[in-house]
């Protein structure tokens, strides 16, 4: 932290905030120059909320230097993470293909798409169980009747599976009957739900919120290890702007930028990214180009007919294609692109 | 919902659109043109995800006529909702102040900043027992111990206690201890929440989601008001944009937007919405002329020895300075413009 | 400048970044730490492009100390700045009301709405005679034969005519015909017609770009001033969200936060800012509140046939019911909020 | 354009806005219904300004219908317009590489780039002869003398030159010297040159605005195609979104959402969309995948000492792998990903 002085701060302003930052147990640092003092800060363990020094009289302006981050960091932790789901790895060498339905809704809807799954020769099916709706009064997933559904898939197909916990109660039944504990975007700066994921054993998969900036995700992810759970993985799938072509923005350059601060996997989903059928396949080439260790994709076998979020559905087959074309991209990568030294 | 069919639609295209329409138990209703077909739909209850429709072939456009809501309208309850906290209103003739801390630190500080704001003639304290904190390593609250001098506080200056829940436990103990329940914007859409404050009898004060759009924010008061709870307080604190001299670009214009839509009370956080003590009474004073019902202020004792958000919080004395401008700007407001003809 | 180095950067790193800071003519200022090392740059006259030093060996964060702007900033001129036109102001104790049509559509139009401006005690007159229009195939405004209008106007009512030059050319004939040149927000960046503008002797309504962050407006003004023009109005009109409630969305703690800054008058827009007419008197109530030198509105005899921006034109009697509103703000807004001492 | 009249709109009040249509010259299309009333309007060659009926008594909602462009649609133009220029093409089979500085700095830089470029098989160069700069006090690029230079290497080079356009009067000396105007991101809504553009001979390279809709930057094309040069290509450079781990968010569905609609190629720049170097080579890799037709890559012999952005200027090593690493995305795409048939 360091905060810059006005030019014709006075000495006895600098005083004042110099008192303030011992008054906070931490250890000040004036650094007189030509035209302008500034004060370095040092002492803290966790981060310094340094605004509270932009009120104070002869303050011009206060500087961050430090990440307020730790465990998520290449720093502590230098080689990649992969996480291991049984024989199953998203973050290694295969790209990690997380596929199925938005949410369950019959036998034979899930069946019927965890077979084509099964075929494309993806490890993950996803699935939800209970779905966070914007409106009360539309579908809201099967609930829990839907674990028996999930239990027959798991042993017929050998699939993981991947669903998300609403609510803190999910996530017991999760670690009872699924493989993976999904956080969705809604639910990435609700804390205790984040607490709760990082005492389990499972992986989670933690989506990027809405309006969240690259921090504030890292720190989500934070919430998680620091409870003691390492297996944590990123999914970019887009953000909220101005643009209407698309349901979300998909920021793509969040792949690279991850992979220079941090040593966690990170995944794309172009569905909930994109919103529209007809996009999800070149940007689902797009992220497998752009370096993410896999993706996540819905597909439906009567998209038209979906309970929920039908417009980004893909048919079996063309899902079946997008699978084609994204091990071809991903086999022409450098080698490096897909690894920590990409960039 | 109208289905928009492309100039060179053939009929075999539009018969399965009205096919769909059939299988989702809806009426379709086909409307030739001279250039191209619509396709008008009826008989659904809720909303229909009209998105279901864009990848069918032959189809332009999806046009949704109706909106999502229903009880959160005027169109349902013509009447301005006063919402009733004991002896005292929000949506009223009064300006509703709800005042206090970012969290309770000490029972001194809670006291002294009680003691300023039941001064100001504001009716509501608030302090958070239990702080959302995007980082895992910074103060959250003191938790339940802060109940105590809640307590205490209610008991000593006859303020009614606004305090967040952030987990369905949390309700229940504000129901014991408080009397309004606050969502706070990291949660607006966390449905499990808004169920559980749904069937609370206290008022619920829901903050919009930093990147959420009017009908996103009106429909997560619809889950609370399905639930049964039809008292409901809405709290416009800011949005995410590019903007950086703010935390938040505090969103004025919401006030009216939703005046002409809603019967539900509207207040303004500019605490939040800005994230700086210097904007904080500007834009107080700005809530009170664009016809709010009420302001969400925080203030500190000591601002620079603040635990949270401390570069946001008034001194007692700026607060009471606020205050005083608040009231003078209401008082030359023209009659309509808090109530439901304002526009 | 302060170039913060990686905890692991070994000297030689250190020692290239000081080579390019001396290469491109400035001098380095090495200050090792306990567990890192941070080096000062100073020397330059203008901003430095300090991203350049991002992708050297060892870097691990680039701050920039000083803002990039001067002649716009308090500290060059600490007096705020009162704009005069003949003798009307803008910045100085009164309310300064711009007020017109979208666009000078006829003779009729403009002498009837001119007619409400004058009635209302406004001084200036807006009305523009080349229209920006998205589309190439929407009305472009009468072009030069509005002048002949404009000057009849100018001549019976002794408004001050205030235009937009949308181009270079235009310039020369608003200092011909018009009393101030409007800069809009989609050439807010046009740095040629910036330059033209700053040759002029004319004041400039400089209005803020779509996406413009404040430091970009600051320095959009300081292109006009740079050129020799120091009478710069500036006008907040909203910027692009994700909000579609409204068509810009008003950000008016720009206003406080340029009062922090700059010594220039700052106009807000409720007309553009919104574009709706149900919304445009509550904001304009509202940016005289947060301390706004002055309101743009647009006026339409007949709003419903407007050939522009005719969602949001308000009718000569809804204008009438505005002025008077805002001016009851006005008459009891704190002594300082209006000037320099505001915060 | 349909308007959809309030549930208790009266009979009078749908005549009024039967009269307001029949007013401006259109026809209306009464279409009561069960609970409310819809009117379509025809008639209308260009798009209506619908938003005017938005105030009118009883109407609840405006819909557009139509979309407001017409030249640049798959509509009017169903092949996939290949722009040529001499021998080299630009959305055709062949990658087209557009690269070179930011700005012509120097004979030795300009030659030394040029090099690298010619030698990795692009077929345009690229270079600012005049940079629109945010800042007054930052490089302004060389002006007219890099004419000399740049003549120099479309010479000794055989590389078609591609430079941006400021104002009006630099077309001209673009058509003398070069041969491809670029209109960059803050002037896609400058009219005026984009009109002059339109009457060129030459092909138009238009970036997308920082703030700019598909709709708004299809219809800035619009512009240009409408004064009768048909030979535009866009140019997708990011847009301003609240993250701060890039300069702009580069917008990669913006592809496969122009290809839907329009018969124009479509490049990318990952040197502008992300701002940073180590971030480029990915995002080209990924706007391949995605189907673009080409890209636009800054290169500098030394970055670090650029004049202007030099944080996101590759070196020509880098450049030189990027350039074998998009060649080998290119050659596994399917073969429709990039022509129109793709989606």
């Amino acid at each position: 932290m360091l905060i810059v002085m006005k030019p014709r701060a006075t000495a006895s302003e600098t005083e004042a905030v110099v008192d303030v930052i011992t008054a906070i147990g931490l250890r000040a640092h004036p650094m007189p120059g030509a035209t302008r003092t500034a004060i370095g800060i040092t002492g803290n363990e966790g981060p310094i909320d340094g605004r509270r020094f932009e009120n104070l009289p002869g303050v011009a302006e206060v500087i961050r230097v430090t990440k307020p981050y730790k465990l998520v960091t290449l720093d502590l932790h230098p080689d990649k993470t992969v996480v291991r789901v049984g024989d199953a790895t998203i973050g290694g060498s295969e790209i990690a293909i997380i596929a199925g339905p938005c949410a369950i809704e019959s036998r034979e809807q899930a069946f019927t798409v965890a077979k084509a799954v099964q075929k494309s020769g993806a490890r993950f099916f996803r699935g939800s169980i209970w779905k966070p709706r914007t409106s009360p009064y539309t579908f809201q997933g099967l609930g829990d009747k839907a674990w028996q559904i999930m239990t027959e898939i798991r042993d017929a197909f050998g699939l993981k599976v991947v669903t998300e916990a609403v609510e803190e109660s999910h996530v017991g039944l999760i670690e009872k009957y699924g493989d993976v504990i999904q956080i969705g975007a809604r639910n990435m700066q609700n804390f205790s739900l984040l607490k709760r994921a990082g005492r389990s054993k499972l992986p989670v998969l933690l989506k990027r919120g809405m309006a969240a900036t690259l921090e504030e995700w890292l720190l989500a992810a934070e919430y998680i290890m620091a409870e003691g759970n390492y297996n944590v993985i990123l999914c970019e799938r887009g953000v909220r702007t101005f643009a209407q072509h698309t349901r979300n923005t998909l920021d793509l350059a969040s792949v690279p930028a991850i992979r220079r601060i941090s040593h966690l996997p990170v995944i794309v989903d172009p569905s909930h990214g994109t919103g529209t059928a007809y996009m999800v396949t070149p940007l689902a080439r797009a992220g497998i180009a752009v370096g993410a260790d896999g993706l996540m994709v819905e597909v439906h076998n009567r998209p038209e007919l979906a309970l929920s979020d039908s417009a980004q559905a893909l048919t079996p087959s063309q899902y079946a294609q997008l699978i084609e074309e994204v091990h071809a991209v991903r086999n022409v990568m450098p080698p490096a692109a897909d690894g920590l030294n990409a960039n």
